[in-house]
């Protein structure tokens, strides 16, 4: 550990599940400390000195006992209860080892309005705390009745002029207020005793439901929490870089993987060129290389699933140009696009890997390492060239690598192929074409606790950027979107979840997951598929005509959309995106022909719910018995 | 049918599915007809003279189309581009059937600000709508750019004059902008074209978050529709009451319970003395006879639940009193406190009814078919004496009867019993006595999708008020509660259900249904049970500590809390709220003693984590392998 290095924390209130868990989570994502939640401790049997033993054991310490509420008071009576009640605090803190507690400003109707008072009445406190070897962390609560922004608490630590009080800062409460952080930076140093990171997404709410439900990690909100950071290690601030993220979703999911999905926002956060080069973390983290698209989408397909998908393939024009030389596993080729089919898998048709082209796949292999990726063991690679892989949040498989189309056997994926009967491994198939260029980007929908974690793992591991997120009021319930792509559009991934959803009353077609194909001309392109006999999606009259009454398209135009079940997504300027997807395959992957007029950014959710109707029909088509 | 029975309608935007799944739910809950949401129709392949075919099979009308947005402009072009998109819309319409278009305020930029000039393109376009034998019903959206008030809707439809040109008045656009709807009443009835009716919770919220997600059916949010009704209703309007509901949580919901509960709110809203006479639904509803308590609930156990739960009650003083005579179910009393256990179950303890003591059970029953509740075959009944229930929306069976402990055999449902050996049927048992009156409450967690269904259910069933609603922060995830309660406080329901749990992380604890007993000396029943071996909770030290420095209170009171586990919600002016819970017993069901200081009317839930993670810990001792 650096001199220079700054100490990580998470508050207890960040995590799911007993003390205990919240701490082995903690520990094992790698913080140095943690911001005790009260209630976590008073739910929990072990004594204070055996929870200061138990962090011990783990590594880390209790950096800050929290929270302490609506201290300040204009009833003397009030007044003296509190003070008798923090020092009953204060032997909690000695037991823990914790030597600062934070004070939020009161939400108190009786809250201490006079600035001078409330200094006085805060240094009596900081008083008792010393006597203690404690120090006292202000905080001006966003929503408190009197002291509501980081100016009015840094006047009144200022009027205290006392040694054992100070600030305590927390990214939310001044970035939700829209406040400038500027001033920040000239605070001197030692008298900011602690700093709180959260990020949130942009909201329209009152600030305190907006707090105590959505805040997020770093990096998977909108808050710019650079420039944030930057003022705070200005004034020389040395203490720990803490996490206090109240999340209605993080407070039920598994505390583990949040730890570390904490510890990765904050690798992100301070890694160059945002940190000063004073504070750092201790991991050095490679810069993210350049995407150059995704070399190949893997689909893990039992007997019938590899059937359809097989099928599916040929008829959008791929060939199967290669087979594994050792292992189950198909490659089949269009244009740029390449897909593996793994007959080897057990269940229903599931996206199991994800490829991207790295200019340098070593070094995306190590910033995946150092964002806490896991990392996947080498044999469960498709391919048997060594290939690094780790496993994104929702268990996908992804791998880092460099297709070498004229490489030679033993070098590179590609090699691993064998051609098959009349086929050319790396040369865009041979079987009857349908003009894909490559793949566009693939859909997932991820795990409902991981939706978050996934945004933040693919910003910081792939440096994708997040690009709209949305929710789409679909047939069977909300579902949220988010797409993500690198800053050239050459890897884009299409990520949602259903919002609520309990799963039983439309499986399948609520969460599935495809395969976008790129074309230049979709018309060409379906009307090739489907007269290879595809089994695309029929798309009912009444979206064409509603189409129609929108969006002024030449009449062939829209014939050709009607007949073909094209979907249409309108954008100013000409611009459009057009799409065409097949039936479910097996369950609940498909494949998708789109194109993209004017370069449009969309991804045609407008249309989802005609989408997910259309293949449900398909679904119940076939097996009636819902 | 009388003549002056108003039609009902829902929107299909308030249900899950396809638009055959909306419809089927709308026409078995009762509705006359539906609003067509314009997004339901464009997934669907059915041509819209066939949804008008459809809906007349299923004795229904399409009584709106919606919604058409944005169409008044400041850009000639775009208005001549939208009354073309209209004129498209009209065919749909005549299709259809339906002859009122809905027709919001804009919220585009390029809305008409001046009100003179809007009135002019609104009558542009009832002359259209006119010819084609139609009508368009203007409506202030809470969020419109310039028209967001009904007062502002209505000036401008009287400055258009136009008799296609009429009002659609929306309860959620009106009282979320906290108007006052007295002013209604003043506008005549023929030019209020359509009412909308939603309920929403207070929340602090941007009313178009609010609206989009949170709106609720009558009865189950905090709007005064009683007298927004009134207000629509003495205008003379006698267009349907319809429902336009949008919520996150109905939106994935199984449509067919979700209509049934739609009609519901419709038939509490329209029953006296809440209707105006000359405007009621055609069903006769009895007033909720008065509740004189909890007469019984029944536990359905397996062998080993079974076993626990007999060790349980005797060690909180009740005695087997009776068995009953046919069935494998008995009775067990302590004061005015009877549970059934009904050894039949195949399954894990689960509370399976709950009967309430009516003054007229006959009516209770009446007015709970009338609310629409699903009635239960008579042979389900614990008991076979002839009593009448329900199933609540959480599949609990909800029965009405007379408790007469003075009935002689084959009078009332205790002479089902016979009594058991040493026992005495409804004496409150013989056993060795713990200071039990009679039950508190029942605590319930309720299924994610019924939540709001099952307020509106006890709320219209049982003529229960909603007390309190609020969140718990609990160790494994947001828990939603809510109290219902009698005026008199008689019958007492803690609902509570998961927020986001998806059930894995904490089986059974975050989930536990609970039966509370009330006593008038808490103390002295927690130290009678434990001495008879109850496994009654252990709460931590720490738990004390904290509440010694929040509360003043005596030593030795303190000292007995502490000694005995028994948890302390303390509330104004000297009253407290003391509970004290048994372990899990089998599963997820626990037993509480209470005390409640100064008539306190609450439920503990400030101290629901305390209580959770005692029985994690518990659960966690008995099965070390989570």
């Amino acid at each position: 550990m650096s001199p220079d290095r700054l100490r990580t924390a998470i508050a207890t209130v960040c995590l799911s599940g007993t003390l205990e868990q919240k701490l082995q989570g903690a520990a094992a994502a790698g913080f140095d400390g943690v911001e005790l939640f009260e209630a976590d401790l008073i739910a929990n049997p072990l004594p204070p000195g055996e929870v200061r033993l138990r962090c011990a054991d783990l590594g880390m310490t209790v950096d800050l006992y929290q929270p302490f509420r609506d201290f300040d008071s204009t009833d003397p009576g009030r007044a003296a209860a509190n003070l008798r009640r923090a020092e009953k605090k204060f032997d909690v803190m000695t037991a823990l080892g914790a030597d600062t507690l934070l004070l939020c400003s009161s939400v108190a109707p009786d809250a201490v309005p006079d600035e001078q008072r409330l200094a006085d009445q805060l240094g009596v406190l900081a008083d008792r705390a010393a006597a203690r070897g404690l120090r006292i962390a202000y905080e001006a609560l966003a929503w408190g009745t009197h002291v509501n922004t980081y100016e009015q608490s840094w006047r009144v630590v200022e009027l205290a002029g006392h040694p054992a009080l100070g600030l305590c800062l927390d990214s939310f409460h001044v970035l939700s207020r829209g406040s400038d952080p500027t001033a920040i930076a000239g605070i001197p140093g030692e008298k900011v005793f602690f700093l709180q990171l959260a990020d949130a997404p942009a909201m329209d709410m009152d600030v305190l439901h907006w707090s105590r439900h959505y805040r997020l990690f770093p990096g998977q909100g909108s808050f710019d929490l650079d420039t944030f950071l930057r003022c705070v290690l200005r004034t020389g601030y040395s203490g720990p870089l803490s996490l206090e993220v109240f999340n209605d979703v993080f407070r039920q999911a598994d505390p583990g993987p949040a730890a570390v999905d904490a510890m990765r926002s904050l690798r992100m956060l301070t890694e160059p060129p945002r940190r000063q080069p004073r504070h750092v973390l201790d991991t050095e983290v490679p810069a993210p290389p350049e995407l150059a698209g995704i070399a190949f989408v893997e689909i893990g397909v039992d007997r019938t699933g590899g059937r359809d998908l097989a099928q599916a393939l040929e008829a959008l024009g791929f060939a199967r140009s290669g087979r594994h030389r050792t292992k189950p596993v198909d490659l089949w080729e269009n244009g740029g696009a390449r897909i593996l089919l793994n007959r080897g898998a057990p269940r229903p048709p599931a996206i199991t890997a994800v490829a991207v082209e790295s200019t340098d796949p070593e070094a995306s292999a190590r910033r995946a390492r150092a964002m806490a990726a896991p990392v996947l063991p080498r044999e469960r690679g498709p391919a048997e060239a060594d290939i690094s892989a780790v496993a994104a949040p929702d268990g996908t498989s992804m791998f880092f690598c460099r297709t070498d189309v004229r490489a030679g056997p033993g070098d590179g994926w590609l090699a691993d192929f064998a051609p098959a009967p009349g086929g050319a491994v790396g040369r865009g198939g041979a079987g009857p074409r349908c003009a894909v260029e490559r793949i566009d980007h693939i859909g997932l929908t991820q795990p409902f606790d991981h939706f978050d974690e996934a945004t933040l793992f693919y910003r910081s591991v792939l440096g994708l950027d997040p690009q709209t997120s949305g929710e789409v009021a679909a047939p069977f319930g909300l579902i949220r979107t988010r797409a993500m792509a690198d800053p050239e559009r050459r890897v884009r991934l299409a990520l949602t979840v259903s919002l609520l959803r309990r799963g039983t009353w439309a499986p399948g077609v609520a969460e599935p997951q495809y395969v976008a194909l790129l074309t230049s001309d979709i018309v060409e392109a379906v009307t090739a598929a489907r007269a290879r006999g595809a089994r695309m999606l029929d798309i009912p009259e009444n979206y064409y005509d509603d189409l129609q009454a929108r969006v002024e398209l030449p009449a062939d135009t829209l014939d050709s959309l009607r007949a073909l079940g094209i979907l249409y997504e309108s954008a100013p300027a000409g611009r459009a995106y057009l799409h065409a997807g097949t039936e479910l395959l097996g369950g609940r992957v498909f494949l998708q022909l789109v194109q993209r007029i004017g370069d449009h950014d969309g991804y045609g959710w407008a249309d989802a719910p005609v989408r997910m109707a259309a293949h449900r029909r398909f679904r119940d088509a076939r097996a009636p018995a819902d």
